[in-house]
């Protein structure tokens, strides 16, 4: 298992810089942003043929892995929302956010291709995503099953010919946000390989949910890993609750996000179900917690996370003591 | 403390055999519907002065109070959803769905009124619940906080002309939803004694909040109060969570409505604080358990909840031993 | 849902004063023992014709249904232990126990046709129960397997022939004793419907298990359900454990059995997972309290379930504001 | 067991009214204070050989048993504080409060004898409560079991020589007031029968200690006992602690006093254990609970206990399935 | 934020020799002892003019900043109590307690401006702190505000003068000692700004009360932190309770101090909430385990609080992913 | 406290290969098997005097002190079970393994003491593990007493005369498993000293049993300790349980063995409480964790415990503030 990180967390720094510094405190995966205008990848560029090479070359002159492209905000336009809350991905009418995001989600499959990387991490949007609850629109939920299914199976043959796959992380304005939805979402998607998760058992913990029961009901479907923790605020929650609205940084939030080992995550169970279902890919750092700053998320990450790292599994003893 | 009943409980029954019903059981008030094309109460009716006595005299050949009308669909349309989400509450453009809304709500007021019932609960609606989650667009639930100010600041004038006071509940899928936006909306109605709530601790609980604390903050903000519980579903939660999607009665979902005793709601806890906050009004039981009949409901409720009716608050006992 | 009683709570009485005791409680249902010797139901009578009918007037004059047969002794011999353990239940070589238990296990199951009861409850045996632990032999409880299918389908297919039921009990030193072990037992058995199980809650939470996800997986497979708690005794579990040995009375055991409402069943959990798997038979009494007399145990039993009993399923309410 | 009440929660009404309305409500014992210039008994009278038949008499026409005399009041000045800490019980320089208090406490005993109630319950007082925590003056607590054993012992003496026991009542504010300084003291009193407790759950679990277990410690020395139940209040607890000054009424505390079944003593639990040592004497019903009225608590006491009352122990149910 | 440590830890070693194993170790701030006889510091000494410079070179010599001085025992004079339980403080009656009391913290504060120190910690002292518990004299605490404001608001007012801040450690004993009588204390004292606290947390948790609230509260007036842990001790305290009496080394006590990590104390909540209320300055070791030697406390603490340091706040992270 | 290593982890590697891969982690004890045909130690060769001194010295060469021998295979056919369960330890009629056991126990004491090792470690066996509930045999464990007496006195006896401790480990499936056993098994054997404990917490919570209490109340009777942890796994315990049948390493287990700190042993209480009793000797990892291999417990073991040793018992600091 590598522990990587979503270089996303600096993109105020350009992606030489953030190498090195990886490669200095012992990171040994990259995921890289690929949605339009980041100052990473342009993956574009990367079509025209001209940049792919050299960004491999980079990455291995860190002796770092690329573990996969993420795509989250174009992602989010395929399926919504359409209204204003996504103008700052992209301006336009619902039928052209649409078009827009579906493009460059096809585009991302192929960019990852040239650059061989084998996963694309994004967000697949969600309409409305209020109707979790069934009022007042029991039906609702139901109802978008069906532009998930056209619009995403239009995108992830594009993955197939790419031999690419998708692994759509599961977070809240997702259609497919928790367990239940994840496993209705593989019997949609006709159980195809390309369809998959990039795991972050932080935004599965702010709904209640036992983040090893993901992994013990869809191991097999976990393509990616964000190394991201949730912290159920002890002292707030019971005020706050788990559904708060607000600025993430406020002193009595009920939930925030946080980097591993400072929240709820309860990790040691994390890393042993990995090791029971085989996944043993990548660990992908990201920061979004708001109570320290990203240099210290850096160093504390790795040094809670590496001794954490199971290497093998076990294969007996060799003894009648124990089989 | 008075027990009471929603009459929409029953319907498909007229309203008579319902009161009939009540009285046998022990219920001394009922929170009558006052949506359109209900079944028990026609507002419209009522103002054109044909029915509010009849119906005041009705409710007292059984000994019944009228706590409250509730209104929740109308209230819905105020600030939304506009989508076909709200459609079998109103078809129409978004405009039309306000102006019905506000209108109805205005004119439950006025039936309120003239019935003499110092209470309308409702729902206020929320063009875009999801937006309680930061992601994709930080700034949506403040930019709500307008159209709620302006439409609701408009009806509750009405209730300010009528002497009513109007008691928001609460819920998911509502702008006013848990303790701190419920704290924030009396600030934004600048403290006007027509807000207030209708607390329902079923729909706090879902949110993994303790409704005592609500109660603690808010207690001279409570005008009427609602008899249902939630039940953490213990064996199921950790995997579905406390935002499954999906039919009420699939026996595997992680919350679920339930009669009070059944759930997860503190009672004893509720009522202690109710009485030191003073409240004393009314508990409505409204059935949403998925377990059990209407008729089963009706007679545990009060047969749980009778019990535990605090009758009156401490007053010293007159030595020197305790004071 | 009738709240019934096993009779051999009262061996030393006769059982027409135990049926008068019962109907005086409001008791509705017996459980009646089939195991040689007892003082209520000699089944060699009843298949000689005399007494069937004799008892079965007998349980009319006082409104008693006779839910099932019990004969838990002698279904212990099928399976073991064949040691001096059982020798209690029957002296004999191990050959001589299994057949003395296979031939009174199908008489019952023809006693009971005689009596138009439809279920026998009881034990199966095990031979060696500390197998559930892999040391020293790991292979040992696979190695039962065969034996459990062989006497016990021999013996139920007399079940068949006669339309009766078999419902064994989960408990410790029996075959079958944990949710795991009951479902494997239903594949072993090929599904064949005479195969199911008297649900006794303590016998489950005794070992660390939610009864209520028995329920959940097994719904269809409960043919019957004994009323019976189990205290995981809070101040004495974290020094005794929940595998003590020793007297059932003395003071400081981490478990002991209960009367319902007394110990760490969740019943209003599993009368709630009973309404939703559709199980709506018998809840039958049975007294292991070692804490209070078998009088005590009569009412207390059926004044606390008795009003936890959910007398019908939701059938909707006719309204659009919860469907 | 029987059902009694402290008539102290009533020293505004007149002793036979008090006894009438405990009658009419069940009640078949009391409990009567004995502190000079209370309104239901005048010691000294009784001692004058005026009085004890009359209320023995006036008590036996209720129906009513007297369970013990108490004198918390004057118990607390033998050791103290004698500070003005201790005024409003008896003004005057620190012998002047030991030598009223021991010899109150003495009268106590003899009025005892006269009426033949065979406890006293009460108070023992401590010098300096503080001293529980070992700074300034870590040997303080245990220089204060001298005076303890000397003028306790004084006490004991008359109690011993009229057949009666104290029953102290473990609380802050006491030299015993926990289980470990009960263990404690009755080593001190060299085993002596005279010396017991009046045991009071509630004291008990401000402590953050376990009740039952006290019970399963010290049960043959549980003389008497006070159906008093307390709230460690969840959603204040944290801020508030189980220490907090201030008044009992005040709506954020972190722990409160309160009537059985309205707080956080496991009643079962207790029962359970009395139960199993033997203790089957009375229930006293004490009200210090600040939210409701004693009207109110004295219906709800006896309603929540009476239907937790074991009536008799187990004996066998004299068959081979169960010993 | 620095770690420190309380030189009073060694005070068998002389204070250079300590500043040497700090240094070694890894410390980089020292907390001084000033009561009266001390072996570090005489601040008398220091006021004479002549060893200020020397102990600030020496500090210097090994990079260890003086984050405060010290003075619980003179500090505990100020309030009491004056009885023997303060006599190996000082020996007196009360009145010459008190002013050795006041003089010496006015001392203390002098020689903290002279060493420029910008903070002195300790205790004030309380009369009877019994009286926490409302019985038998309810109006017991309020009548000890006024020492507090009178005595010590001389005292503030030299450290006012100095320029000094005084920051008292919440304490059982102390008048002040838990959320509520801080937040009431600072009422009392007028905001002014010389009274605040050293913020230890053990102290906090031994009353039940979550350490975090204080800091969420009181951020902003905690001037000092003890590093210092408390164990409610999980096997004992259901019998021993918070507060038992006796040696703090016996083996069956529910409450001990420990070295940060081996207690109660959610040090990472802790920290956390002191990064999103500023408080930046110093954790201060303080040795009062019983369980480990001083050595091993030294290591085992900076070992364990080291990693834990929060070094940045977080400033965003410059994307559109995150905000 | 030396950190050691059960060598039987590494039956597939020879001896020597064993010691140099513990010294090069810092192993600094080695607990070594002796029971027949294991590739470590022949204590045959031992007795025959050839062994010792060479194996004496290839520990000494690097620097590894020998803890303990350890036969539980041979230990468990004393007591057995003597059926099929055991005939992989040695095939034989019942008498024959009985002879075998208990021989080769006493030649393990001898060569223990050839080794100048003063502990054995071993399991004692049980006949019927399965007796530990009463049903059907209710007197049967007590009637197991009488041959652990007779066959390990005799042991025990070879024991006294070499000076060498038998250290039994609780476990399932042997006679003494819990706390209460083993409380009782030090009474059977007239309290001598040969008769002690190789503590192994693992095999004490897998029965709800907090395993500091065992310390507590057992700990002069611990001779040897194992460094193996236990899960509870959480999310499959409420419908898998404490005792599951089946594999290790199947995903769906409710316990299973692990290395420590990946577990729910509380470590750190554990240590706490050895410190408090005065066990000082050795932690002896033995590997069972089916999560991961051998060669990465071999590291994880000692970087989490290493830290974890208490190095020295507190002996005061020398000042008044604390003591």
């Amino acid at each position: 298992m590598k522990i990587g990180m979503f270089t996303a967390n600096f993109l105020d720094r350009d992606l030489e810089s953030v190498f090195k510094i990886m490669a200095e405190k012992g990171y040994e995966a990259a995921e890289l942003p690929a949605f339009y205008g980041n100052s990473h990848l342009d993956i574009e560029e990367v079509l025209k043929g001209n940049n792919a090479k050299k960004i491999r070359n980079l990455a291995k002159e860190y002796d770092i892995t690329i573990s996969a492209l993420s795509n989250h905000p174009e992602g989010q336009l395929v399926l919504g929302p359409h209204t204003k809350d996504t103008d700052s991905l992209f301006k336009g009418a619902p039928e052209e956010k649409i078009k827009f995001g579906m493009d460059r989600m096809k585009l991302t499959a192929r960019a990852a291709a040239a650059l061989e990387v084998p996963v694309v991490c994004g967000f697949i949007g969600c309409e409305k995503f209020s109707r979790w609850f069934p009022w007042p629109y029991p039906q609702g939920w139901d109802e978008m099953e069906e532009d998930f299914v056209t619009r995403w199976g239009e995108i992830l043959d594009v993955f197939e010919e790419e031999g690419v796959r998708f692994a759509h992380e599961p977070h809240p304005n997702e259609f497919v946000y928790n367990i239940e939805t994840a496993v209705q979402s593989v019997a949609l998607m006709g159980e195809r390989k390309e369809w998959g998760f990039n795991f972050d058992p932080a935004n599965i913990i702010l709904q209640g949910i036992d983040p090893v029961i993901f992994i013990q009901e869809l191991g097999d479907r976990i393509y990616h890993c964000h190394a991201k923790d949730g912290e159920i605020v002890e002292h707030n929650v019971r005020r706050s609750g788990l559904q708060p609205t607000g600025k993430w940084d406020r002193i009595d939030r009920g939930f925030r996000f946080r980097i591993p080992g400072w929240g709820s995550v309860p990790w040691k169970r994390v890393l042993t179900e990995f090791m029971l279902v085989g996944y043993d890919y990548v660990l992908s750092y990201e920061h979004e917690d708001v109570v320290m700053s990203r240099e210290d998320g850096l160093e504390k990450t790795i040094s809670f996370l590496k001794p954490l790292i199971i290497k093998g599994k076990y294969i007996g003893r060799g003894d009648k003591l124990f089989e």
